[in-house]
């Protein structure tokens, strides 16, 4: 059995109404895709990705700060309950073929440098215009095939 | 959406023939009864309990010690990198409902350990009889129906 | 420079006043000796053995669950707030030449798993007579002599 | 007993003669105001700030990425070994008072990211000009003193 592509959604817990909905166009395309949604598995972008994904039929793993997995959102199918605390981060990068990152803070910037360091391709949707060394997109469907070129591996559907 | 259980098998990554053929019918088990299984997502107990899953159309999660997706056994469909080593036995089984052990050495202890402190529902198949405080079965099925009874949570295929 | 040697000392964070004794006299031993002093960083076996430690002038490390370097016991001279729950256990255990373990439940038990893995010596101090495979003990000055052999590390104070 | 400030330095594993000289520069400081010194226990950045904090007799802590606490540089007195690869960086910030980042790339990244996220002060030393929000300032000494002040936890010597 050949696993598909993974694509890891990062940004704030708590984000502004046209930073859900970039999320949520990303999960859609995810799934319209066939590739596997990644992400810290609570709310905001990390919800509205998982919703995006799951209204198409995708598949969603969600890694968790905690040890609790009823803390999952709703979206999530597949709960990972990790108990590391931020440090779970590093996990929901390298748990990805490829990352799609929109507008965050503190863990965001972790999840970027975390990518970074573990040469996972990072695609930044409408955000962190700051950061060097970056690849870009401006629409969800955009940086979804960015992801999946970069990620070089075959999407389970043509 | 409400998840389903989430059974952890744990034991040995070089196990004899015996004891991967508990592993396989553990994982069929698990997967009869609709539930998800998770294991570390390397070879031996692992790779027995996730075959046997897959063989019935279960869902697989492996969480592993490194950073390479790709080390993952062929039955592991959602595949997790921890990067975190040893430690990530916390993981597989804080991740879990209840967890089920077969024969192990230092790895699958430290699960039991965590288990334990955890308050995760433990069941010994046919190992470990010189600890106390375990639930314990005989054979797989009992092993699995008595898991899926101390997870107290309930099970998406009637 | 050359670091001196460095034993872990595990068990019960409430534990009943013959362990905690037993705690109290191996950090001590473990500072006459020149060696450092590791643990879990909180009460119980953990401040017991770190308080023994520095009543001789020794070093102690803690190596704490959360994010709160002022959880730590008042005998932790160095507090490492890890963020990682129970997983924790693994860096203990890591971090020391050889490891003395003293009565204790989940966590301890978690703790041994991670000493047979990771090969570190392990010496039980009257407990643990269930589990084979450990070095034995029976009074703290003992288990110190015995953890530093183990260790194969030069100690700095002849 | 009252545990000092902590103060960790962040950068890269292979850095500019210029950039060490900082690094080196800011371990002198640290030591010489009393405060413990926290680093990735590694080369480079590590290592030259080590390096200064010992020549000043000031203490120096390790955290490195594998299980192997020789892998440590010569100048890390207390070495901690966690075995969770690139998620260390979220334990060196999260034990120290005050973060001091020098130029580096995705590790320090994610260890400004952290520093963000669990409300670690962080003073970028001549470094990070991209991104908002970080203290800054132009010298060693500067930053120390700045990181000091930010930490509100008293220095042990006057």
């Amino acid at each position: 059995m050949a696993r598909g592509a993974a694509i890891a959604v990062i940004g704030a817990g708590d984000a502004p109404p046209e930073v859900l909905e970039l999320a949520l166009e990303a999960g859609r395309e995810i799934a319209n895709r066939g590739a596997l949604l990644i992400c810290g598995g609570r709310g905001g972008v990390m919800e509205a990705a998982a919703r995006g994904a799951r209204e198409r039929g995708g598949h969603t793993v969600g890694i968790l700060p905690g040890y609790d997995r009823d803390s999952a959102n709703p979206a999530i199918e597949f709960a990972i309950a990790t108990g590391m605390g931020e440090a779970r981060n590093a996990i929901v990068v390298a748990s990805a073929d490829a990352v799609i990152a929109l507008a965050g803070e503190g863990g965001t910037l972790a999840e970027i440098g975390f990518a970074l360091k573990l040469r996972r391709p990072l695609v930044a949707l409408r955000s962190w215009r700051q950061l060097e060394g970056l690849h870009r997109a401006d629409t969800a469907a955009a940086a979804v095939t960015l992801a999946l070129e970069l990620a070089q591996r075959p999407s389970p559907r043509p």
